[in-house]
């Protein structure tokens, strides 16, 4: 099964490795020669263009976005290196709409096509235990068993249709990025208390306010370490779907709403790069507050 | 070690309860005469009245707010029922202001006190595995302890002086308001969606969305079930502590905020002695929105 992983960022890369060390002949592509080069040197193939690629099987897309994702099929010559019946598995967060409209292109040239948002983060990815919230044909998800067998450790079949996965994606990261947003707003207010930050996230780990977040980022908070795991910017786009979406349906979410005016606020300071819970660096400036870690 | 529990609701029951299992002799007193029958079935003392009460060696307070503590505590012939050197140990959650106020009036006068908020619901309560955030001199806690023993899984000592204590069930209060909202947010997005509500929780509870609250009560909005575990009113008083702490520091708390908002409005709409996820109705109503259970 000859694999092809477009976008070896932090969950790609994990993916891709995934694959070698599954045994499936994979090849990598990013536009980032760095990137190429840490791949070979995990075993994997890699190309410099998908203009020459030939005789795949299936095709992972971890690019960032949704333009990223249509660039990438549709401006390139990459659908004429595929087999015939070749799988497309589509690993990007995008709104539901937008999965339909890309996964009905790529069928309609005979392609399977698996809508397949992910999540757990790059060290769940480099272990080949991601969660994968796939909804595609019984004949697209069968062909893609070996890949899913390599990358993941859950994978939640949500349906025959392009859309459902990417519907489930966008509820997750609806919470995802409110409870970092309630995270760094708790860490703050505890600084303004003058707590104990590593005390705080030892009791409330194992309190009713707690959440995987919580758990996850927080520590960021009270090291003061804002090495990007995740990046404040992934949040400006995803919970940018979430309120699109969810606007188109006349739907209100103001606490996705509130949480999106601080990622908002982070990345037009400048915070955009760095890991998502220093939305925290908001709350604490316009609160006169100085955390771990900061100069001011 | 006499012991009076004041406050027979779903926390205060579970501790009388659980002193009484592990053979403390345990008083218990509430305005309700149904809360006292309940009490006496499963084994305890009542009394129907403060002033009659005599040779206390330990009190336990359950009550709603700051101002019910205040009035057992103030208003009654309470402290001249208790003996020397008796240990007051209030688990009303309440301003951490507020908590040193008290903490002093009750040790000028002899007694012990702890800042003892608790975590972990009605159905933790009645196993004795309710954790306790507790403050006060190492002379209270060592008093403390067959009463801690029987009522509590984890108690975290998080130092010397009333305040310290109740700042940490702040901090706890702040993260399960907004956990509770998001996770309406989400699920009323996600009945929005048309989505399998059941699937959603199954799905998100295994990825980084997921939140103890989340998994708690997003099950009540997908099966349309609000009796009342925890009441909105609750999170009113809680969340409204929260940012008033907040504001007198000059915090912000954006989320907070917002969820508060929440809370009002359920409550001001008549929900609030329903389960506080039922918040989850102010977000359908205004987005024309039918939830499982809804007449509507």
């Amino acid at each position: 099964m000859q694999t092809l992983v477009i976008g070896l960022g932090s969950m790609g890369f994990g993916a891709a490795v995934s694959c070698v060390r599954s045994g499936i002949s994979t090849t990598g592509f990013d536009l980032n020669p760095d990137a190429l080069e840490r791949f070979e040197s995990a075993g994997g193939n890699t190309t410099k263009s998908l203009d020459s690629i030939a005789n795949i099987d299936c095709v992972l897309i971890f690019v960032v976005n949704a333009s990223q994702a249509e660039s990438v099929l549709f401006d390139s010559q990459l659908l004429s290196g595929l087999n015939p019946d070749a799988l497309v598995i589509n690993c990007v967060t995008l709104a539901p709409s937008k999965a339909i409209e890309i996964g009905s292109r790529i069928t309609s040239q005979g392609f399977q096509y698996i809508d397949a948002p992910v999540s757990g983060g790059a060290a769940k990815a480099l272990e080949g235990r991601m969660s994968v919230m796939a909804s595609a044909s019984p004949q697209a998800m069968s062909q893609a068993k070996p890949v899913f067998d390599a990358i993941s450790e859950h994978v939640f079949e949500l349906g025959n249709d392009a859309g459902q996965g990417s519907q489930m994606k966008l509820i997750n990261q609806l919470l995802a990025g409110v409870h970092i947003a309630a995270a760094a707003e708790a860490m703050n207010l505890a600084a303004g208390l003058k707590m104990d930050l590593h005390q705080v996230i030892e009791v409330i780990s194992k309190c009713a306010g707690s959440s995987w977040m919580f758990e996850n980022r927080a520590p960021h908070i009270a090291e003061g370490d804002y090495t990007p795991l995740s990046s404040v910017n992934i949040f400006v786009k995803d919970l940018g779907i979430v309120t699109q979406e969810a606007e188109q349906k006349n739907v209100v979410t103001p606490l996705s709403d509130a949480a999106l005016t601080l990622y908002n606020k982070a990345s037009e300071s400048g915070l955009g790069a760095e890991d998502d819970s220093a939305i925290v660096k908001v709350l604490a400036e316009r609160s006169g507050i100085k955390l771990p870690g900061s100069s001011a």
